[in-house]
């Protein structure tokens, strides 16, 4: 399957067991104190490249975190910074997110994230993931995911956060949450997120199995809304983000914000108990294990 | 696009800025005082022809209000009574709503009901607008749109209350919730309604976009059931009632009440707020002075 | 039409009216005292066949309940002790059911479980017919319906239920909630487990038309998930088993629960309620009459 392969190349991997219920308010759709910290001491890596044309108002986000762009703490906290800036910024009307590395678009949470870390990094690391999908499903831009390579987990979930997605037509990629493949599942923002796209039953089909799509099959069930050739698919995103600027734009943002906000309010008001629910699932022995079995493997086949 | 053909001939224009958490219980699902005195005074105005066939139970109701059957305060209350009135004949079991203007099903509300008027005047609107919705989606007859024309923003949501939608085959017309485009929001009914009929994420595209769909997208996507020529259109909704009235009608309308019952209680639930949030955006300078260009442009044009 | 075949053999009927606000806690996904005393009693009947093979780990149900699998009182209990001593057994993974009644997968509720009883009798076939769907619903084990032939009524809902649904492709045979059309309503977990599967606007006209769908028109809602010929339909469970098994048991567990938690909720809190509802329902002078008028019209056939 296209998964294996996009995962044999990498230590990334997503998606985290939760089921809440409480209602702690301490969620705040905002980069928070400790990911501007985090970002300062690393301000010399440039995992994100954006550029921003001001006389088009689209900002294009390439990430560049070789080999596969693994979602890490430091990564996680650049891009929202990095979003933020372009939320502030009047003159960005749009974003463009793809992939500067070869046949991936991203490949999720990064495990080195989950394995061997104490809980408070854990806890760290998982409000930046929160932080990531909260800012970017929330976005007031026009947001358009150029999938440009494979997107599983963590990476189909941000591609999912978009208001618009064009995928590169080659069957050798694939898209879906496939976390459940891999022992772990995926919180009930990933699935929120995935019915609100593809819908209730679909949804049940691919997290129950794990799936990833090819593009034809993202296509028919809606995970994806185009097919391009791969040369072409960030010249479409352009094309196309001229058509989202036509429509005025606070009638947009607030329409958005109308369809989405009961998701997001979902995770909002019990974001530190989504996190407390990652910690201790993530800590386990056997989840450690399971991990430490899967680093063995990568280690093996890099060998 | 179809859209700016349809609305070119005229100046109806639907859907307002609407996020309520309020939670007034005055709204009832019934024609108000104010509503029934609005039409005593205009009783001589036959905007609604409704042709009601004892010996088949079904009564067909043709819009007529020149050119393009805009909904104005005075023709929704006809609408709501003459609905009423078919509602208490226990001898009709069915409603045909179709068009007597050529090539428009209904543009939608009439934007002259809201330029320029006082504040209590826009609430009175509002108010007429959420009873024709609450009217058609509630309603025990078997409900059937015979759309022999454009149907854009409040034409599209008449049409989407009934419990079947036949649309006449011509790729000049037709049909959505277009709001966006001219710079207003579907409040959260219409899109309720919408989601309830084509999902949640032909919604979010579809009222991000203002989309408006030709017959054959709008069948493709669900937002209509049938495609038949012109000339059959109703002849067609005929025969499909004949069909409807073969169910038991008490199931049949206990399964109608259960499957809209949670959208419905929404509005009834935050009726007032609704009425509040319309007044307070429409009477915005900033919208009427897009108003005031809007219906300028379309004077132009007819000159 | 395909129902009145299915129909025409048989006195088996299901779905009944059932609106419910209130909020009684008694509900418990389990079999109940009442029922196991019940199974004893019957404990010579054989309604149910399990074929569990230790090796594979997957339970074949055969239900042979002459002639047509309808779901009586006894024959839902002996079901739900069947489903819960593989749900104990720890070596079992996978639970496929099929009929081993030519044509017919089942045909629903009986109908003689609901004419002439005492509303105890029937409150207590009602609570039977919840606690097979939270069983099956809620399963941990794999649930694949081998659907050998027509499932109306009752008979779509236990197939609703589980993970997959393989229909044999032969257009004789149909498949629906089409209670409306005998004059009664499907209460709102029959309706909500088919807007989970098929959406919001599919299950509005499924139910107030109480459609029948052949496998074609079924597999292109989505209301089964593959046609296969006759013959294959258990050996494609069979391999589709397999595929299941691959992925990692207890992760698929709770991702399945996530997904189904609210919609079980949503009964297990108004169990009472909803028994209450039905009994009040059935036992009306009106719906017996109806009763007896459709099991005099069967008698006449078989004659």
């Amino acid at each position: 399957m296209a998964l294996r392969a996009a995962l044999r190349k990498n230590c990334a991997l997503t998606g985290l067991f939760s089921q809440l219920s409480s209602s702690s308010r301490h969620g705040r759709v905002c980069v928070s104190p400790v990911l501007v910290a985090q970002q300062r001491n690393n301000s010399t890596a440039q995992k994100i490249k954006v550029d921003f044309d001001q006389s088009t108002g689209v900002a294009v986000m390439r990430m560049q975190n070789p080999p596969v762009n693994s979602l890490s703490l430091e990564f996680l906290t650049e891009l929202c910074i990095s979003v933020e800036k372009l939320e502030m910024d009047k003159s960005c009307r749009g974003l463009i997110i793809t992939s500067s590395q070869p046949k991936v678009f991203s490949a999720g949470l990064d495990i080195l994230e989950m394995y061997g870390k104490s809980p408070e990094r854990c806890g760290e690391f998982w409000r930046a993931v929160q932080e990531m999908w909260l800012k970017l499903y929330s976005s007031n831009l026009v947001t358009i995911a150029a999938i440009n390579g494979s997107s599983p987990a963590g990476g189909c979930l941000m591609a999912m956060t978009c208001d618009y997605r064009i995928m590169a037509d080659n069957p050798r990629f694939s898209i879906g949450l496939n976390e459940t493949q891999l022992g772990i599942v995926a919180p009930f923002w990933f699935k929120d997120t995935m019915v609100n796209t593809v819908g209730h039953r679909h949804t049940e089909m691919a997290l129950e199995l794990g799936l990833l799509y090819n593009p034809s099959e993202a296509l028919k069930i809606g995970l994806v809304d185009q097919l391009v050739p791969e040369d072409q698919v960030l010249s479409t995103a352009e094309k196309t983000m001229a058509k989202w600027f036509a429509i005025p734009e606070h009638a947009r943002q607030i329409t958005k914000s109308m369809m989405r906000k009961a998701t997001i309010d979902k995770l909002v008001s019990s974001r530190e108990a989504d996190i407390k629910n990652f910690v201790k699932f993530i800590t386990k022995d056997s989840i450690q294990k399971s991990l430490r079995v899967y680093l063995e493997m990568l280690k093996k086949r890099k060998a």
